[in-house]
């Protein structure tokens, strides 16, 4: 294996926004405009999954997500997301945003990365009025955010991070012999996502991408096996008491990562039955509405026997 | 306190290196040699401490202890330590060297380094043949180092590194009443440091330096109390075995860190005395002779509760 496929910047950047109710359908606003959107940002469409209430497309850096009046987007690598989110507030108009929030986890290369949250944050200070946080210490596993407007009308979500995943199927997702129908099987998705319509990529040398669609719900998993830096990303609104504590727990199981986050608006402890994990810290952002976000730092409870990576 | 001194980057940049037996002397070379090395990296000689078989420098940012044959040089905020590490080679002459290291530990805020290690590791590569590694996962604390020529003759050193300090100590340190007397006294340095000579430096508005020399044994502590980026480190020859063990014990007891790592020659495990913490992680990178420098990083056992920082 090559020494630049070793290294990929999984963390992903992400924006949530709601519209007010009088705007118009996000939706009507066709692929040409989200094309010359996420341009800015240097990704690309590959493809798109469609339901009664969603559009979801698979991008070359991640997911873009469409609703009537709200949409999820996700990219990772140095993508420059803050200048789609720029460009999407002035294209919109400020006033038509009813919430939004920007999100950036701690990257695993942050050196490369070609802006600081900081740096987003005065860009969105210029076009929002916001509050920003950090969750989680620098040298460590932390969430950084700007919420500006009706927060409680963004989209509950959760999302989890897993790093530095091993075993079998570890292997096998670094390995030649892969394909998405491997990995589908590997990762029991059939069952797991039942009832969902699926949209998947593997790209080269390696990586894969879910996007899916049940009604309401919706689904996405990004998969950077990377030796070096390996990252498995999920997000959907399912509550971990609806579906999401099973699909929790199998990932774990199968991918077995050395530490994995969970952040959302579900207050749950969903580690009760991944036992060889013990929870490290966890934190709240109150929220409007008695509303929280919530974030949880898990890690094998075993000590972990660390190996010389030649340089 | 304002947003300025909430942050500091401690982590340090540490250069060792030893020459061969039929060189002239180090020490002989001057305060102004080492000046106009040290400028290099911006770097200020603030007081010295000799002793029959060491001159201690307590500089601007850390520390350079210099013997006969031998020297270590650790640098910390954003100082570019490679210039000076260049400056050094190119001075004394590639041949002269015996053995060199070259170690950058992980830093708080990597983004804000004016260069990567695998920059300053192709400079080093330009005029030393030699290995280098990396311990410990990107995404949390790690240990980058190059070695190069007898690397068994490298001074047998530990280094300890406390990250996010809390209690009264720790609150002490963050504020306007301290003193170095007072410091010293918390710290319970008398009895920690016996028969050892001090030269200690107060920051302002925040931070403590101290170097100290007994005969052979040599002795730093460097503390960046900075409530967002809180680092305490410390580098000795003393083994675990030899009085390390009861001044770690202490520090962490009184500093009471959410982590800490130990890097150095000593095999032994430092922390059944202090069993708030757990190992979380090991490695050892097997150097010529029998010889391995050994990596380990502790965490507290309880979960820690993340509050958000705004922004």
């Amino acid at each position: 294996m090559g020494r630049e496929s070793m290294y990929f910047e999984g963390a992903e950047k992400r924006l949530s926004l709601t519209l007010e109710s009088a705007c118009p359908s996000l939706r009507a606003l066709g692929d040409a405009y989200w094309r010359r959107a996420l341009a800015k940002s240097n990704t690309e469409i590959l493809s798109k999954l469609s339901s009664e209430q969603c559009d979801a497309y698979l991008l070359s850096e991640s997911s873009l997500f469409i609703w009537h009046d709200s949409l999820v987007l996700i990219t990772c690598g140095n993508t420059r997301l803050i200048e789609t989110v720029v460009n999407l507030v002035e294209s919109l108009g400020p006033k038509q945003i009813l919430s939004l929030s920007y999100q950036r986890k701690s990257e695993i290369l942050a050196s490369l990365q070609s802006s600081r949250f900081e740096e987003d944050l005065a860009r969105l200070r210029e076009l929002l009025s916001g509050d920003a946080y950090r969750m989680g210490h620098l040298d460590g596993h932390y969430h950084q955010l700007f919420l500006s407007g009706q927060v409680g009308q963004l989209k509950p979500t959760q999302v989890m991070q897993m790093y530095h995943i091993r075993g079998d199927l570890a292997d096998y997702l670094r390995s030649d012999r892969q394909s998405t129908e491997g990995i589908a099987s590997r990762l029991n998705l059939t069952q797991l996502l039942s009832g969902f319509h699926l949209d998947t990529h593997l790209f080269s040398p390696l990586g894969y991408s879910l996007n899916a669609l049940r009604g309401q719900d919706y689904f996405t998993l990004h998969i950077t096996p990377q030796e070096m830096s390996s990252y498995v990303s999920l997000e959907t609104n399912l509550s971990l008491g609806d579906g999401l504590r099973a699909i929790v727990v199998e990932l774990l199981n199968r991918l077995n990562p050395v530490s994995w986050d969970i952040a959302g608006f579900d207050a749950e402890a969903p580690a009760y039955c991944a036992e060889q994990y013990s929870l490290q810290a966890r934190g709240e952002l109150a929220l409007a509405d008695g509303q929280g976000l919530y974030i949880k730092h898990y890690k094998q409870r075993d000590c972990e026997q660390l190996l010389p990576v030649a340089l």
